[in-house]
């Protein structure tokens, strides 16, 4: 065992917090600017099968494999230099083996070595963050199980903010009043010979259909936060001109092209916290396997649509979130001068 | 409706200027440097619904929805700061209805919520430059029409300079000597059971088979400028050594990742022009729904093919042009020393 | 003829030496630094056409057309101001022509116009690295023959360093203890109508069945070093706690978006060296058609993983290699504080 020889760590000088976590596209309560010394946050997440519907108008579903029960796993948020404890729970109804791997730590495939828990079994893994960004962290059990599980959404962000927050490219400080956390999810689902989505008794009875429908690459839906829908109508997220959010995009495993139609990326973090941001990106660039994190201050009322901008894959395959924004319309940015009208030539 | 209660503009600060539209790949009059203060440029575009051929050896064909009948659209041009007033008529023949969605512009979905324009209407949008860099326009008519629009040609870009010009990341001043305006086009055309695609009597009949073959994300073509060919030999772009070309690539679906086989992107903002420009590139990357801008100066004599280097796009699937490069070579760059010869082991 | 009229090339400054290539994952013996003057770098290439196999679980087999005998060919290593000078050899027991295309030189298509061998001839090219970063070379013989020699394994790198080595981006030395040179291959094998991978008599025989399967853009495999398992088990790379590696990969002709999965890419040259390396990524781009450099110091011992991170493509498809990292744990980064046991509720 690789640790058997290691030394003891040092943890008087971190603080014990709990962190609270909650469902997507929430964020949990957190400071943007670090106070106080380095903390050790405790988090505990429970693996969960459940059969989800994936699009009310087709009746396609999967047994989708969570962390917490939803699709993407919940958003957790640290400083740089604090140390992230987790336990992890697998429930005894279960029917299959899960671990974690988090792209924002160090060592042991992300901690995915170290936090192979089958059913009824639990683990606590403890990390430091030494590396300021957002990054993924999915299920990773081995082999087929590895995208098997990474596209049946078990997958989420860390967001690891620098201690003194995020900056732009002078040092200046930026802020957001709310964090928009979306987690675009690529399912590949078995069709029936009559091009029928098919249904199954228990989680991981997909499993030899499911590997097959992979293997094309083409997934049969891209959506956001689990299903179609799921951010659009009565769950369409909120803001109000002036007001800054952050749209933390995660994709465990494809690459995606996020836009925001009518507003744009202000600062983009396309590699880490570490680098300078990007600025005013009409559509940004999310490499399969990544957490990205855009802000943006809303300048007009209306309805944003927030969308992979592979318009097939935003329209058609599900990947569609909706921002509806209330404030002044600004007749200097944009003016409809004559609306829709006959003419004669 | 939004604007009902937005304050009218004060718009005494502005000069009226036209801009003359030209096809692809050129660029309309403009100044790289800008002189006098901000203008509000008028600009004109007509929807227009064409059957064209996208591959004279297969015969494959597209109704092509198009801006001012070319694909891409016309590049449009003005400075950060500038404002467009279009005027969008959708001509009374007209099979569909057609609108405009700015990347470069804020709020209203990008003015497609204020430019639906059914056959026989006109409307007047006017909007703000705020942001520099090269953007993406193109037809949003709602739900799946959205793909089925860009992906039969209705899209170009917008270049938006900044005041002073293009800069390299020291401050000092980069100009050009020409444009090259470079539209990516993905088309899905449908086939029948023989493999042969199929045709149509009038824009808007392939409707539910391209949404069919457009499912698969995997088109049949991808073009520059509208067809196959359609910047290869006479219609291949000219220069010469010692000249500075800027290609822009717009491509309004799908990623792409340009390459000029035998030169470089000396320059390349993939972002916007609020950020230093990338330098040295090989091959670059266009979001899918992204414009971005290569800047580079000929250095050798001889024909530079300009390709999305997936080389099976670039070749097999249609994405190649040509540059035509006039000038003395220079040996110390490269020299076939000892040209093609038999040997003996 | 394009150089008839040329200078001749004044040598007169460079000093001539040579470098004995080797097969990946391996480089050349180099500087990090240049010492001296600038060199003309003599180097050999031999096209090879074998039977690769590529998958010995499923008897997947190609005819492989390679540079030196490997997937990908040989990594060429020089600094910036140097020059290459190649002898390209054909054998005459060739079924095809080949050439070859340096990303990295300027003119002649790469100089591929000017190294067109014929089964039985051999040329030398010389050119000038003026641009610094890792650059593809690749044989380009014409139209679908491109493709075709791209995906059945001819290209490979060549690094251009800086005089004075790389750097960080406030000018720091960055230095490496090792070279990891990992060309991932897309490849796209014809099936009968049983789905078995079709077995072929001599190169150039699966042309047409291959071009058929190219046109999909899904590749069957997508490997590391010409086959599944080519960095894996036995033939993993190895490195100890505190050493550096730079890891260059190369992709001739599809994205890609490598990880190190408990690992990071502390300095990444997605562009060229002419830009500030990005930092503290979790999962890097390679734009199809680009060799680009990630460079890490290990700081855990263990297995990593090095994945394309399209899940599907690094496991299902081939993309894995492995490094084996000696040396001692570190609780602080990382401590199973509790290793899986049963829990009750
Ligand atoms: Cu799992
Ligand atoms: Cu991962
Ligand atoms: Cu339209
Ligand atoms: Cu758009
Ligand atoms: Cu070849
Ligand atoms: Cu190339
Ligand atoms: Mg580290
Ligand atoms: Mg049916
Ligand atoms: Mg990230
Ligand atoms: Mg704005
Ligand atoms: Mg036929
Ligand atoms: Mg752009
Ligand atoms: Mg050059
Ligand atoms: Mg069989
Ligand atoms: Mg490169």
């Amino acid at each position: 065992e690789a640790t058997t020889t290691a030394k003891p760590t040092d943890l008087s000088g971190y603080t014990r917090v709990k962190q609270e976590l909650v469902a997507p596209p929430f964020a949990p309560v957190h400071e943007q600017v670090a106070t106080g010394g380095p903390k050790i946050i405790e988090i505990t997440m429970e693996t969960e099968e459940r059969l989800m519907v994936v699009d009310e108008d087709t009746g396609a579903s999967i047994w989708a494999l969570t962390y917490n029960g939803s699709v993407p796993g919940p958003l957790i948020i640290c400083h740089e230099g604090d140390m992230i404890e987790l336990t992890l729970r697998n429930p005894v109804d279960s029917m299959m083996e899960h671990n974690i791997d988090f792209h924002a730590s160090t060592g042991a495939l992300g901690g995915g070595g170290l936090t192979h828990v089958f059913p009824g079994e639990e683990t606590v893994l403890r990390w430091k963050a030494t590396k300021p960004g957002c990054f993924t962290y999915h299920c990773a059990p081995g082999g087929a199980m590895i995208p098997y599980h990474v596209t049946h959404g078990m997958n989420g962000a860390v967001m690891v903010l620098p201690r003194d927050g995020l900056k732009d490219k002078d040092g200046n400080p930026l802020r957001y009043d709310s964090i928009a956390y979306i987690g675009e999810q690529d399912y590949y689902l078995p069709m029936d010979e009559n091009g029928d989505y098919r249904q199954y008794e228990v989680a991981g009875d997909d499993y030899s259909d499911s590997l097959e429908a992979m293997r094309s690459l083409i997934p049969t839906h891209s959506v956001f936060n689990g299903a179609v829908g799921a951010l659009t109508g009565e769950h369409a997220l909120k803001a109000n001109v002036g007001e800054t959010v952050l749209m933390i995009h995660n994709q465990a495993n494809r690459d995606s092209r996020p836009h925001l139609i009518g507003g744009h990326g202000n600062y983009v973090w396309e590699s880490s916290f570490s680098d300078d941001p990007l600025q005013g990106m009409e559509t940004w660039f999310v490499r399969g396997g990544s957490a990205v994190a855009a802000m943006y201050t809303f300048e007009q009322p209306g309805v944003y649509a927030y969308v992979n901008h592979n318009l097939i894959e935003g329209v058609m395959l599900g990947a569609t979130a909706h921002f509806v924004v209330d404030g002044e319309w600004d007749n200097e940015l944009m003016e409809q001068v004559i609306a829709p009208r006959e003419f004669t030539t």
